[in-house]
C-alpha cells in the first residue's frame, strides 16, 4: 500500500511529538507500505513569522512572506527526517522546489497545478519514508508561494491524487468528524463514514476538519481521505463518494457563531437591483451568505444577507457609499447576534420531511427562526446566536439520539 | 558600479541591526549602484539549529542537516528584502535554488562549482536590490548543501567574480585587517591594502577576519575584495593582486595560540618514514603544520611537527596505534603549551634581513624559539605559549613602531 499522511503543526510542535509521529509512521513503513508524509510548520511556528513580518515590515510583499513561512515546514521535514533515522528507518525530507509542486502565480493563496512524481517515486523505491513539506509550491517564476488556509491537507490530497495512493490519511487534534462539533453538541458521536459533498457543507458550515479546497480535490479525483486523530488509535472517518453504511438522512449538524445579518430596506423594485448590491460587496471581497428577498411596502423591496462578522464594517462602509449613488435604499439594518445552524446528509434530498422535522426541533425549545436556506443536502436556519447551544443540541438529538 | 556587499550574522541578528544595514544598502542604491547583497543566518540561528539537531538525532544525516541549516539564511533574505522594501527600494530575495548555485555533491562542506547570473540580472536590470542567501547552494541530486565555515564569505566572492562585479565588500565586526590582533597586540593598526597572497597567510596563521578559501577565490578570479565594519563607515582593508602604496617588508603579524608540537623521536632513519607518518594522520583528518624534521642519535631521526590542540589527542591515538606496526619509534613527545607568531608580507622574499629582525625581537624580549617555518612571504616561529602576548608586540612594534 501507499499511503499519505498528513501531520499538522500542533502535531510536530516539539521533541516528543515529533518522536510520536516518527513511531506511527514506522508502524506503517514496518508493515511493508510505501509511506509519504506530509507536515504543517512546527507549533505555532507559522504566527511567529508572521509577527516577525508584523515588526519588520506590515506591509510587506506577499512573495516575500512566503519566502519567509516556508521556512517553516522546511524545519519540520528535515526534523522529522532526523527522527525517523533515529529510529532505524531511513527517510528523506523534500521541499516544494525537490518534489516539485508546481502552483499558480499568486504568493499567500496559490493553487497547485502539477506534481512531478519522480523524485519521490525513486526515493520510495529506495525504500525510504518520504517527508514533504506542506503549504508550499513554486511558481513559474521559481518563486516560493503558499496555499493559504489548510494548505497542507490540500498538499496531501493532491499527493495522494498525483501518486495513486491506496489513502490519504488526515491526522487532526480530533479523532473525525462527528454529528456536531463534540465542544458544543453534548451527545455527539463520531462518523464512520461521509460522502465528499457532506464534508464540503460541513466544512463550508465551519466543522472545520479539514478545509474545503482538499475535500474538493479528494472528490475530483476520488482520493480515499480518512480524518484520525494524531493522539491516539481510534479510527477515524471515512470521506469518499458513497457510503455504503445503512443509509443516514442526516450526517451531521453545523454551526456557524461568526455571521451577522444586513438587511437592505426599501430598494427600488427594478431589474438589476439585487446584481448591484452584490457586485459592490464582490468587489470589496466581501462573501455573502444566506440570502433572502422579500417584497417590501409601496412598491419597494427588501433584501437581507448573512456576512462573517468578520466583514460586516467593510460590507456596511460599502453599502452606505453606494446609498447615495445607483443604490437607492430607506435604510440598512444590521443585526450582529445572530448564528446559523445546519443539518446535513446525502440522503435528505429524496426526503421532504426533514426540515420540517428540524424546525420542530427548533420550536419543540422555543428558538425563534430568523431565515432560511437550503440546498439538495443542506438545511440552514439563522436565529438569535444567544440561543445556539440550545438550538443544535436539539436538532442534533432530534436526528441522531434515537440511534444511540 | 556593481557591488556585491556579505554581511555575517551578528550583523542581522535583530530588527535593529537589519535595519542600520538596510540602511547602508539604500545608500548605495541611491547612487545608482547596482547592489547585490549576501546575508548569513541571523545571529546564533545556526546554533539553535544545530541544538535541535543534537536534541532529535545527534547522529543525523549531514544531508538532513543542511536541509535544516538552509531555513536560516532564507529567514533572513525574506526579512532583509522586507526591511528594503519598508525603506522604499525595491528588493527581492534569492535562495541557492532561485539563484541557483550549484556546488559538488558533499553535504556540509561543498564546493561552489557555478553559479547561474540570469535570474540575478533580470533582477538588477528591473531596479532592484537581490538579496541571496550564503552558505548555502544546491546539488546535482536538487539536494541542498551548505559550504561549510566561512561559506557565506565564498558566496560573495563567487558571485562577485560570476557577476563580474566592480566591488565585493565583506563587512565583519571588525574595520578591516591589521597588522597585528588588535585583542594582542597594543600598537596594531588598520592597512589600507593588502595582497591576496598575504591575506591567505595571515587568514591561515588566525587572523579569522576571512575564510582562506573565499580569499584563494578572489585571487583566482580577481575579484576586488574590501574588508569593512559593519557598525561603522570606515574605509576598511582593499585586498587585491598588488599593491601600490610605498612598498611594506611585513603587511601584518599574526599569531596562533591553539598549537600543540607533537615529536617523534629515533624513527628508523629509512626512504618513506615520513610519508607513512603524515599519510595515517591525514587518513584522520589530522592538518600538520609546521614540519621539522632533524637527525637523531644512532642512526635514527626525529620529526616535530604542529596541529591544532584540537587533534591534539586523534593525533597521538593514531600515532600510538601504528607505532607497533609500520612506524617504529623510540618515543613520541607532547607539548600542549606552545604557540605561533608569524610575520607576513609581500615584500619580505628579496630581503633577507626580515626573518633576522623577527628573531631579533624576540631576543630582546627573551623569548626561546622552538621551531622555525617559512614560506616565501612569511616567516613562523613556535614558542612557549605564556610568552605569546610579549612575542607578537615586541615582533609587531620592531616592524611597525618606527612608521607610526
Amino acid at each position: 500500500m501507499l499511503i499519505v499522511k498528513k501531520f499538522g503543526g500542533t502535531s510536530v510542535a516539539n521533541k516528543e511529538r515529533i518522536f510520536n509521529v516518527a513511531k506511527r509512521i514506522v508502524e506503517d513503513y514496518k508493515k511493508g507500505n510505501e509511506v509519504v508524509v506530509v507536515l504543517s510548520a512546527m507549533g505555532k511556528q507559522t504566527d511567529i513569522l508572521l509577527d516577525m513580518v508584523k515588526d519588520i515590515n506590515p506591509k510587506a510583499s506577499k512573495r516575500e512572506i512566503d519566502m519567509l513561512l516556508t521556512t517553516g515546514e522546511q524545519t519540520s521535514v528535515a526534523l522529522m527526517a532526523m527522527a525517523l533515522d533515529a529510529l532505524g528507518v531511513p527517510a528523506i525530507s523534500l521541499n516544494a522546489f525537490q518534489v516539485a509542486m508546481h502552483t499558480t502565480s499568486t504568493y499567500g493563496n496559490s493553487r497547485l497545478k502539477r506534481i512531478d512524481t519522480e523524485r519521490i517515486l525513486n526515493e520510495l523505491e529506495n525504500k525510504r519514508v518520504v517527508v514533504v513539506t506542506g503549504f508550499q509550491g513554486v511558481n513559474k517564476l521559481d518563486d516560493y508561494t503558499t496555499l493559504g488556509r489548510g494548505g497542507s491537507d490540500t498538499t496531501a490530497v493532491a499527493l495522494a491524487a498525483a501518486l495513486h495512493a491506496d489513502a490519504c490519511e488526515i491526522y487532526t487534534d480530533v479523532d473525525g468528524v462527528y454529528t456536531g462539533d463534540p465542544r458544543l453538541v453534548n451527545n455527539a458521536r463520531k462518523l464512520k463514514e461521509i460522502t465528499y459533498d457532506e464534508m464540503l457543507e460541513m466544512a463550508s458550515l465551519g466543522a472545520g476538519v479539514l478545509h474545503n479546497r482538499s475535500v474538493e480535490m479528494a472528490k475530483k479525483y476520488s482520493v480515499p481521505l480518512v480524518v484520525r486523530s494524531s493522539l491516539n488509535n481510534s479510527e477515524g472517518t471515512m470521506v469518499k463518494e458513497e457510503i455504503k453504511m445503512e443509509k443516514m438522512l442526516v450526517s451531521g449538524v453545523a454551526s456557524d457563531a461568526n455571521a451577522a445579518r444586513i438587511s437592505v430596506i426599501g430598494l427600488e423594485d427594478q431589474p438589476g437591483v439585487a446584481f448591484k448590491l452584490f457586485h459592490h460587496l464582490a468587489r470589496h471581497d466581501v462573501n455573502v451568505d444566506i440570502i433572502l428577498q422579500s417584497i417590501g411596502r409601496d412598491g419597494t423591496k427588501d433584501i437581507s444577507f448573512t456576512v462573517n462578522k468578520d466583514d460586516l464594517e467593510e460590507a456596511v462602509a460599502t453599502l452606505e457609499r453606494h446609498r447615495q449613488g445607483s443604490l437607492k435604499c430607506q435604510k440598512i439594518d444590521v443585526e450582529r447576534n445572530v448564528a446559523k445552524v445546519s443539518i446535513v446528509g446525502a440522503g435528505m434530498m429524496s426526503n421532504a420531511g426533514i426540515a420540517a422535522k428540524m424546525f420542530e426541533a427548533l420550536y419543540d425549545v422555543g428558538v425563534n427562526i430568523k431565515m432560511i436556506s437550503t440546498s439538495e443536502i443542506r438545511v440552514t436556519v439563522l436565529i438569535d446566536d444567544e440561543h445556539l447551544n440550545k438550538a443544535i443540541n436539539a436538532v442534533h438529538d432530534k436526528f441522531f439520539t434515537s440511534r444511540l
